[in-house]
């Protein structure tokens, strides 16, 4: 690959200049920066700076306010429902995390819904910001529609993420964070780049037939939900993806299911929307609401330990416990600076250009 | 198949009288009984009367106490930890669900992890208890390893099942139980009595291989996470059969991972046990914590309506919603009855020749 290699700190200040240029308020292009780099940083690069300009159009189609009014419009002593105004999803969900991890500290645990919102990054930074607090996190979201439900032919949900979040001792926090789709969209977009197959399971094609195109959503095709078909469990994936959407959306009061707002400003959002944006749901749970914390710690050492100590298939060095790859990224990326698609440093360019920053 | 169809009252006396006469006072009875009877009526006839003389066995090797004290041990606003005294957990698993409940009226949500139980019966019955308060039920727990994570020959996890039970309006709910494998171990014993191959993608051999044989697990095989391999996206089932072993004993003190105790009587308990018995999780939250019910319950409607009607593959008549097969099943059987396997009518026969009891 013919990547170049981006100091952290030179990306960092290049998206938070861009973030003030388009009337973010400091804290808040403080925030939004913070979020979009951890993707990069965690080697989910589909998530990161590979997004930016997209967020920026969809602002410049007035489609993402960047000085929202942040708002608990409901609430009782466990959860509340935010309305994002419109604004960054990398702004609103850290401030509905917080919610959750204040109402957790006083109740045990605490959940927040999001409506009007948009694209929130990766779902492990909010889920992670429980973790300092001894707290288990959860986030989710929902997105633009590209995955169709078992025997479906029509694109009813997003890859629709969750990520849990849970502390350990001595050993790194088990931090599992996924698409609940076979593969997610990112993987897809990397082999459109690469010229390469899918494999078979990914991507149907618009009869419901198995393709391997990574170009078939173009094409009328979907992704499919994790299980791949019916024979291997693809009912479940679906109704992980459909909880993910109801959490997120019909909870809050967002547009779930097929009328979710496109990512893209290039695709208008549906004329009959059904609620406000997009929806995220977050949990925050404090260890010691359930048992001393120096005892649960001790046991998810145990267990993280037993695990990744596991006998293997022949080739495989170890089990690998979620959370151990992004991390590996991000202790190595910090220090080696981060990789960019050559795509992907032309388009930060070429923001940089439109607003006058240096890239 | 050479099934006997009984009538469901006739089953339902039969297991209560089965349950009083090993020491179950009446009200845990008929709820024991309520919890085993609705799986057979539900169609998951693996987790019903199937397993019926195993529980049983299990009390005869007094690792089940048919009179336990259950009681809270630990509690905050939204929280409690439920210990099981060894009870069956078709009892300790409602009673730990009526807490959710009561701490959900109060304050919007109410979670509870269950320590030194045993098998549950289907998550279903627990996570649906929500439903008629208008609320969103959850339901987990681990079970005996049978499972092998990703890269790992060991089986290291049971098929930890979720529900997530959710009410509508005029649409019957939307239920999701499913085990966080790509099939069940009730469908292995079914492949195993009709003398069938499984499909690719369920089992792996002792070495990590690809199986079709449904008695693998005899030879130190193992099932697989929901997704099959890495590449179909095993590591996110992983992550979820992980997530439920966590929440349901790491946090509440139970026995977790490859410590949790073989549901059959003739295998004994890890000799060095990491918790007490085996461990379920449960949620309760509010609908109207969030938003105003009937708003929620016409969203809910218009969510499931417009999924059920999307235009589908050739030969498939509609998309099915988490919970449509079994409610199908449960009106059908009500009415006409419950088709038993031979073998566990025979079973059943023993049982009662035991117990003086008139199967």
């Amino acid at each position: 690959m013919n990547e170049l290699t981006f100091d952290y700190r030179t990306l960092w200040d290049f998206a938070y200049a861009i973030f003030i240029k388009i009337g973010c308020p400091p804290a808040e292009a403080k925030q939004a920066t913070d979020v979009l780099l951890l993707a990069d940083l965690r080697g989910i690069d589909s998530h990161g700076l590979a997004r930016f300009s997209g967020y920026i159009r969809l602002w410049e189609a007035k489609r993402i306010n960047s000085s929202p009014k942040l708002r608990i419009v409901h609430e009782s002593p466990s959860t509340a429902v935010v309305d994002g105004d419109q604004g960054l999803g990398l702004v609103v969900a850290p401030f509905a995390m917080e919610i959750a991890i204040a109402k957790a500290r006083t109740c045990g645990t605490g959940w927040v819904a999001v409506k009007n919102s948009n694209h929130f990054g990766i779902a492990g930074y909010h889920a992670m910001m429980a973790l300092e607090h001894d707290m288990i996190g959860m986030a989710m979201t929902n997105a633009s529609p590209l995955v169709a439900p078992t025997f479906s032919v029509e694109r009813l949900l997003g890859t629709n993420p969750i990520c849990v979040a849970i502390p350990a001792g001595e050993q790194p926090p088990f931090v599992a964070d996924f698409a609940t789709t076979t593969a997610a969209n990112g993987k897809l977009e990397i082999l459109q780049r690469k010229n390469q197959q899918a494999p078979e399971g990914w991507i149907q094609k618009k009869d419901g037939s198995v393709s391997t195109n990574p170009h078939e959503l173009k094409e009328g095709g979907a992704l499919v939900p994790l299980g791949s078909d019916r024979e291997h469990g693809s009912h479940k994936g679906f109704s992980l993806g459909a909880w993910v959407d109801i959490f997120s959306a019909v909870l809050s009061g967002a547009n779930y299911g097929p009328w979710v707002p496109p990512f893209v400003s290039f695709l208008e959002p549906p004329a009959d929307p059904v609620g406000e944006g997009i929806g995220h749901f977050f949990g925050a749970m404090r260890v010691d609401a359930f048992r001393p914390t120096a005892d649960f710690k001790y046991h998810m050492d145990n267990w993280i330990t037993r695990f990744r100590s596991a006998k293997t298939v022949e080739g495989q060095p170890r089990v690998i416990i979620p959370g151990d790859p992004e991390r590996e990224f991000e202790i190595k990326r910090r220090i080696e600076g981060i990789p960019l698609d050559p795509n992907v440093a032309e388009d930060l360019k070429q923001l940089g250009e439109k607003f006058g920053i240096k890239f």
